[in-house]
């Protein structure tokens, strides 16, 4: 990687001297360890494609909601920041040049973010600046940059193999044919893009265009989706189809992580009345908490491991909504029970030694109240990393201090990035290695673990335990 | 202040020698900035008429819930600390001498809490003391405040300048004349002391004597707020009469977060339900809701910041409370959620430019869930500091690890110290200095900020973030 | 104890080296102080009897839900451990040292647990291995165990004597005749083991045998107890039989920390309807409520201290249950709301100079929101430490640093091992000396608190509160 004189190769590691050099000699045996990425959001005709970039702001600032949603935050509209909605139809448009310097000149607004942690990470190892983001260093920045995704070096793929990538995992819908990805499986290029199975659109009632997505949905397996077993079957034919695609994974957004066991009248007869459309929330809820057990059933017969985050209020700005529709970085954490939640399912198939789920959340006191008892106890569940908005140092370090004690380290996953930001997944996981190579130190430190263990899970958080867990 | 031998100067900063060295430095750097004091709950009369305080016990323990709750709770009771309740009527008070020796001889029981800090500051610092205060030493303390106490330098105008205050915000009830505040004005002493609107008395149904203040409303206003627009109207001119007199901002202190947003017939036909006197929990909550966002929409055309600290069960002691009135140290915190009881108002007002709401909490669970995501995202929204139980050493560590990765640092607003105990000022602002430039030592250490970053940030939350705030 | 080469002497103390210093001196002046133990599970018949332990896995894993949940949650079944179920009743047993050797080789899967502190602790220390546990290591460390557990200096009464135990507190049902602490009474021991109260298979309508247990407790005290006010008199009879054998204090597992304050009629009624066996989910919760207040009124008159835990799910995996029975590991704890549901309690007592009241909980967002206020407020109130999933390193610094500002040192109680396994009580204490004076050592280092005052309050973490609370 770059050159840069700008990243202190110290970064991340605890202030103690004595423990700082645990840190470092930990992190010196994981930095140089293969990306594995089992759950994210990038773009799969990025690596279909591999054709180049386009401009600094639509690279950096326009995706990435962290990014906007701070600007936005300090009374910088959307469509200052080149981001088109209704009511702005008949506005100009900024040029990338001029979006980048309102971003430039409001960089201190990122400090002590994680996000500035990120793009200082692509700034100096990636585009080898010298100099820091300012609104005097702008142009300079944005010439920069524009030249450099102009070369071969900064095409997708070319970047993919140069950040060490082993495997990269993105999410599409079930009604999504994968062309991406079979331009990918088809192509000479061996770098490993995956896909994982997000069945929300045509399993939440309350999904835009959810009737619609399921008439789709028989339509593309040849199944009447009109009847509840041809449902299931035809999301059973969608599995099959994007596993042999490589995916080994399923991925569930629900608003909360609600479960139910109804018997097969009660579910058929539910689903009759969602597709009618007049439900009531808490049937949508009903047949959301259903369906995941449905999807376990299933996970139980083809092996994908599931993955299910709730607790986030999505969208949760009206009038951003409505005029600039879905991720504007107005989705809100709430409280989220899993105990109760849960038990549907788990007493279900809660002791099957063929199933594996992977537990998120938004809500950190569940941490070590509910999530590290239930992974640290049942045999079907694991506890996913520190997520979205706790995808920080001190995120992070919580993490690991609420839930390794109870949860135990096998039952824990290694780390994800999550991100749609291609260029920050080397930043993101070598933040995630320094900070949990930090923690091992602290502990070897504390002499709660020798340093010759703190080796051995160094690897295992960097890479095998994330390797194991998606079965990659 | 004084030549203390007892107050180190490196307390409270961070163990780590390299990291306490950057925490010296940026303290040293902000150490000496006046003092503002946006939020607080002083009382007026003491600078308008510039008398000697009473005594020490008068002085320290009294007015202090902080300190009588802790001694409450160890068995002593409130009459023994000289405060009088219905059924201690014809019982002896105990003379002030007497009160402080109790107090002195229990001082233990303040170890590791922030009164101690607090205490520990005014003695050493203002009283200049050069022993801690014991059984041992209690009639030594007590001739010495009270000496003091009698002299020029110990007024309250003469404190004020002492402590380097630029700006000190009282809170008043919308019925009150401001007389306080008015002959502050009209002299030729030039410390800035000015209001805040606390409307709670006439917004809210449960406030004691509601439906008579709501007449009172109407007879200092001149308006028949047996009418809901008149009301409203009402509120208003109150909100003018404040402003005029310095006021930059409204406080409320509802029991939860929720906001509500009514049709104009609905708020009408409730507010006469509520003028009855016979309404349920529920309506109270009802009208409460709508009335916040009634004051957002005031705000928006007056200007007027407006502050929510939702989430105390006040008076939660039923005898004390019935024998010893409010105020009495038995609030207690509640689970307080905020992203459904905000949306109605945010609904309607999130996106507005001129429009500033700061939010406060005493549940340090809905920080990193719920505050830091909405303040990082919504334009109007910003968020309060550590509040009351959490104005502490390790509350503003938690406040601050948990909120400005996801908030930032431009959507807090610095320190509110919050207190009736105005000898505790310069000791709370103090505590604050030192627990941010540790805080954002640890940063520097960590390579997360570099020093120059440091120094500016450390200004921010010392003085320029409340001051911008506040519109000061 | 042992001359261990493994345990580091500094282990559990803070990393930075001055402030190690510091936690060093503290530590040594408590480290050999005599161990309370107030609060536990141990089995009085070890110590009525003084028979020698079975085997090495019958003596460390299969009593230890903490052990075997981490290993079932790992995909080890039960039945390899040992432990026979239902379904299991045809299966052959493994032998112990098969067992032994499951779990040696997979002592990795304990890193950065408290089960590995405690284990790691019973190995160096009391049998005096000089290597660590694994599958290599396996059959010599059975081997030695074994021999050692055959010895005399290994029986139960020799153990007690050489761990410096004070005083031990185990827990019995109101129907326990309490056999083996009378024949200990009657023996020439002089160790304290002493009984505690746990009325919750008589007063709790969903623990299972509910009404057999009402009508043997009838037998057992010579009263009619369907009648209400003779069930009363019934519990106070039982409570002096304990009270006469030594308890100074009861305990209560509710689900919730709900309490109430019904009038006579009202709970003679709803008793009858609990007899009956026909009463609902909320009535049941509504008698546990009522017979913790009436709980609270018997320990007015006489005088044993109240300790309620509230907040676990217990048997949480439905199948498990069925078929290996409770206390299987699979007790998840849930969000426990205290300030509500304590009111109808403390608006009767809350205020009682002769009544003290401990308060646990599973859910640590309680701790600075509600039971540190509660505690810093409530002459009755006192806080128990951090327990079961807590009682870890990481979880007794959060309990201290969440707990400590608000609640003061002096409204805590010490420690509790609360365990099951008598070989990790020295463990335990020992941990919490460590982590407490590693705490002190922070806030002396930090001058928040001077040296003298540290020795003085690491005295009374470690022994002294414990005694006073529970009046010992």
């Amino acid at each position: 990687m770059g050159n840069s004189t700008m990243l202190h190769p110290d970064r991340l590691f605890p202030e103690d001297p004595r423990t700082r050099d645990i840190a470092r000699e930990l992190y010196g045996s994981v930095r140089s360890l293969p990306i594995i990425s089992p759950h994210g959001h990038t773009d799969p005709a990025w690596f279909a494609e591999n054709k180049p970039f386009g401009n600094p702001a639509e690279l950096l600032i326009t995706p990435d909601h962290y990014v906007f949603r701070m600007l936005y935050s300090q009374g910088i509209t959307l469509n200052q920041l080149g981001i088109s909605g209704t009511s702005d139809s008949r506005k100009p448009m900024p040029d990338p040049r001029t979006v980048w310097r309102l971003f430039a000149s409001n960089y201190h607004l990122f400090r002590a973010t994680p996000s500035r942690i990120w793009l200082d990470h692509v700034f100096f190892e990636i585009f080898d600046f010298d100099e820091p983001l300012s609104g005097d260093t702008s142009d300079k920045y944005f010439d920069r940059i524009q030249a450099l995704l102009d070369t071969e070096e900064f095409l997708p793929r070319h970047l993919f193999d140069k950040f060490n990538i082993e495997l990269l995992a993105t999410t599409e819908s079930p009604l999504d044919e994968l062309p991406h990805h079979n331009t990918i499986i088809a192509s000479d290029w061996d770098g490993r893009v995956i896909t994982t199975f997000r069945p929300d659109p045509v399993t939440d009632p309350e999904f835009e265009g959810f009737s619609t997505n399921v008439t789709l949905l028989g339509e593309l397996t040849g199944r009447d989706t009109a009847s509840f077993p041809e449902y299931l079957a035809a999301l059973q034919d969608r599995r099959q189809y994007f596993q042999a695609r490589g995916a080994t994974a399923t991925d569930h957004g629900n608003p909360t992580a609600s479960t139910a066991d109804l018997s097969p009248s009660e579910s058929e007869h539910l689903f009759h009345k969602i597709l009618t459309g007049d439900f009531s929330p808490l049937e949508a809820e009903s047949f959301r908490a259903q369906m995941l057990t449905e999807m376990a059933k299933m996970s139980l017969e083809d092996g994908l491991i599931m993955q299910i985050h709730p607790g986030s209020y999505r969208n949760h700005n009206r009038w951003l909504f409505e005029q600039y529709g879905r991720d504007k970085g107005a989705d809100i954490p709430r409280q989220t029970e899993y105990v109760a939640a849960l038990k549907p399912l788990l007493d279900r198939y809660g002791n099957e030694p063929n199933l594996s789920i992977i537990l998120f959340t938004l809500d950190e006191t569940a941490y070590s109240r509910e999530l590290a008892p239930l992974a640290g106890h049942y045999p079907v569940l694991k506890l996913g990393p520190a997520w979205w908005f706790h995808d920080s140092p001190e995120g992070m370090r919580r993490y690991r201090e609420q839930t390794i004690e109870t949860a135990g380290i096998y039952n824990t996953v290694g780390f994800n990035d999550d991100t749609r930001a291609f260029l920050s997944i080397p930043a993101r996981h070598d933040m995630s290695r320094r900070i949990d190579c930090g923690f091992l130190a602290k502990l070897i430190a504390e002499h709660r673990m020798t340093e010759n263990e703190g080796f051995e899970v160094a690897e295992a958080f960097a890479y095998s335990l994330a390797k194991e867990a998606y079965k990659l």
